[in-house]
Order: structure tokens, then C-alpha cells, then sequence
């Protein structure tokens, strides 16, 4: 039977999702819970990985069980075993044609910008960024919207990824008091983009680079123009369709 | 010459306010982070202690030093040495009667408790109880403001404390949104007494506890007779009068 679970977390005190030796992981904690729970090592499958210090309110995993569950307590049970910043929201019996990553048909990311006095009991929650020209990272958001070629803006330690063609289909920010939420919705991305493409619209924003930065990442694809990387803990993943 | 400070900080991963040999402690770090700016060791006095886990919001500190100050280029400079869950948010020379805690005439604590679903971004500053009778709370509140011997609601262990008659001004609650903000106003706390009424509140608004409990740990100053205590994480030093 296979059980489809959406899951939050704050990633500030984890160092990212993967499971590594001996450091904690999201997906250590997971592992670890769910096979309690299961009575049996159970391998999670999730619908992408999140870096160091990156937060999820709605990640999406899967795993297989022969055991009959009832979702309520299942919910109470696997949360029982986990740390409190960590929470199964809500799960679910779906067919097992269903996969986690394979599935999915389009991500959407959030990027807290507080533009405001640092607040330190938003540290780990925000990016603080201050004197932003907004209409220019207006424009930034808009040319990155569309069908192209992302690999200037992902890591360039990603060498097992193939496909760097992704589409965004809406890029833009909200303003919440001095608060910016930045939205990206899109197929898919790869690792580093969403902070880099940050990176790059913060640096639009505060007047260091040009718009044109943007096209010539495009067009050279080459990720070594602005390696500008927003920090992590603005970044939220918080929602995947299927 | 006397330096009064103005210090923010956020509990939850600290031991406590006062210095303990080999713990993360916030007087360690304010002492650290001070003597290095003062480049001579130096002492720091605060308005008072806070617990594991407590924040603050407008903790008071002094301390004495002997080279000539500019306040914003000392706040820069002290923070720089500071841990970004620490801060100096204001600093002024004031003259050297002025003692943070022997001059403090009242102070002002909130303790934010959340009602609404459990929500693993606020669990470092919030407490979280349910299904709570707010009328039953407000009467509660009511009875504990006036002077009087609070020996029955502070920690077993406070054999140096001396005086505990103490003034409360003001108990109340607002509500915000599924958050009610706990204030208390009074002349001082003994130590766990704001966690402790809390915990009894918060017993009497689950209806554990009848209201007359109150009545009796005032008259028996048994602080046996409820042993509940809030949790620290929901507790903010908020402001100290002089």
C-alpha cells in the first residue's frame, strides 16, 4: 500500500534534506520515524531535495507499507516520533502508480525579504535585505518567467542533472508590511536556482547588477557571472501539484 | 563613566541569563562581546535573571568603562561580537547612580500562548494550549493583581530570596487573532513566578483547577499546591521602568 504525506519543517537546524552519514537530515528524522512506526526499515521517497537551512510547509513523500493504517493515528504517531520541527500535516492511501518526484507537475517556492529593522526573532525565518529599487526587480521576475535554459543559475556542482530546461510560469512578489514574498511556480528547479535567481534580482534590487545580467546568464549559461546566492532561510517550498 | 543598554535576545537555545561555568548562557556572550569591545574585562549588571529558554524584548543592562563612547558606533561594534539571536538595541551613558536592577521601579512581562492549530514556526515563542474558558482565565487574572506575598507561586529553590510581597498593577490578556498576549506590570517577579501563575491560569482555563486555587496558594504560600508551570519559550521580558 502506498501512503502519499504532506510534510513541514524548519530547516534552519537541519543540514538539508538528504540523508547523510552522521548529520542531521530531514530525511534521517523521517526514515527513522516512519520505520518505527512501520515496524520495518522503510525507504521515503520525496518529491525533491531542499538545502541546508531551507523550510518546507508542504513538501510532499511517499512510502510503502503492508500494514492497514488508519490516517488520524498514523498522523499522531509518526509526529510522535519526530522532532517538533518537523510535522506530518496530513497523509493519505494513493494508488501506487503514484510517485512523490516522478509525479509531480509543478513546485511553488516562497522567498522571505524583510526589508524592515532586523528582527531577530525572524532570523531564521527571512532574508534581510535593505534599500531595494522594486520596479527593477519587477522587471527582473518578468524576464525569468517563461521556457529557457536555466544551468547559469543552478549550481555548478550539478553535473547529474540533465535537463536544465525548465518553465516558470509566474515569478512576482507580494508586499506583506515590509515584508516581501517572492513566489515562483514552475516545472521544476534545479538545485540553487530559486536562491541564485534571488541572488541575482537582490543585487538587481540594491543596484550592482543590471537587468541585462539576467539575458547574459541566459544566453552563456554560464553560472560564474553572478554567483550571488540569497541565504537559505528565506526560502520555503510550499507546495507541489500533482 | 556608566553605559545603560537596551538588549534583545531570543532564549530558546541559551541557558539561562545568568553565567555558568561551560553553558551557552546570555551573560556569557554580552560579557564576551562587551569586555572585547571595552578591551578590558568587564562587568555586566542586569535588571534581573531570565530562565532557560525566556526572551526578552527590552532587557536593561549597565556596565562602567573608561573610554569615551560614540553610542551607534558601540552598538555596531558590541553586536558584531554578539550572536545573531543577541542584540544591542539601544545604549546611552547615564549617570552612576543608575543601577539596572536596584533602580528598576516595575516591569513588564508578556507571555504569548496560541490557540490555534500547532504551528512549528512559532514553537520557539509561543506556548501552545487548547480549549481554554477565557472568562474563567480573565477572573483568574483579576485575583492575582494587588500586593501580595507571592512565596506560594515562585520556584521551591529561592531560598535568597528575601521579600515576596510584591505589587502587581495590571494581569490582563488581549487577543490576537488565535493568540491571546498574557501582560503582567508590577514591581518585580520572583523567579518562575510569571511561568507559574501562567501554569495555574492556564490549569483553571482548561478547568483542572477551580479559581480558588489562587486564593489558597495566597493564603497557605505553599507553592506545592499547583506545580504546573507555563512553558519558557512563551515568555518575553518586554520593558523595565526606571
Amino acid at each position: 500500500m502506498r501512503i502519499k504525506c504532506i510534510v513541514s519543517y524548519d530547516g534552519y537546524d537541519y543540514m538539508g534534506y538528504q540523508i547523510q552519514d552522521g548529520l542531521n537530515t530531514i530525511e534521517e528524522n523521517l526514515t527513522r520515524a516512519i520505520s518505527a512506526v512501520c515496524k520495518k526499515d522503510t525507504k521515503i521517497y520525496a518529491s525533491g531535495r531542499t538545502d541546508r537551512g531551507v523550510h518546507a510547509l508542504g513538501q510532499v513523500i511517499h512510502f510503502d507499507t503492508d500494514k492497514s493504517i488508519d490516517p488520524e493515528g498514523w498522523i499522531r504517531a509518526i509526529n510522535a516520533y519526530l522532532p517538533l520541527d518537523i510535522r506530518i500535516k496530513s497523509l493519505e492511501v494513493v494508488d501506487e502508480t503514484f510517485h512523490s518526484r516522478f509525479s509531480a507537475k509543478s513546485k511553488e517556492y516562497h522567498y522571505l525579504v524583510e526589508t524592515g529593522e532586523y528582527n531577530l526573532f525572524e532570523r531564521r525565518y527571512k532574508g534581510f535585505y535593505y534599500n531595494l529599487d522594486k520596479e527593477a526587480m519587477k522587471k527582473a521576475l518578468e524576464k525569468l518567467v517563461g521556457t529557457h535554459n536555466f544551468r547559469g543559475f543552478c549550481s555548478e556542482s550539478s553535473n547529474e542533472q540533465k535537463d536544465f530546461v525548465k518553465t516558470i510560469y509566474e515569478a512576482y512578489f507580494m508586499e506583506e508590511g515590509t515584508t516581501l514574498r517572492f513566489v515562483f511556480k514552475g516545472t521544476g528547479f534545479l538545485r540553487y536556482q530559486i536562491r541564485r535567481m534571488m541572488g541575482i534580482i537582490l543585487e538587481i534590487g540594491r543596484g550592482r547588477e543590471s537587468l541585462d545580467t539576467i539575458d547574459r546568464v541566459f544566453e552563456t549559461e554560464d553560472s560564474k557571472i553572478s554567483r550571488a546566492c540569497a541565504e537559505p532561510q528565506g526560502l520555503y517550498l510550499v507546495h507541489v501539484n500533482y
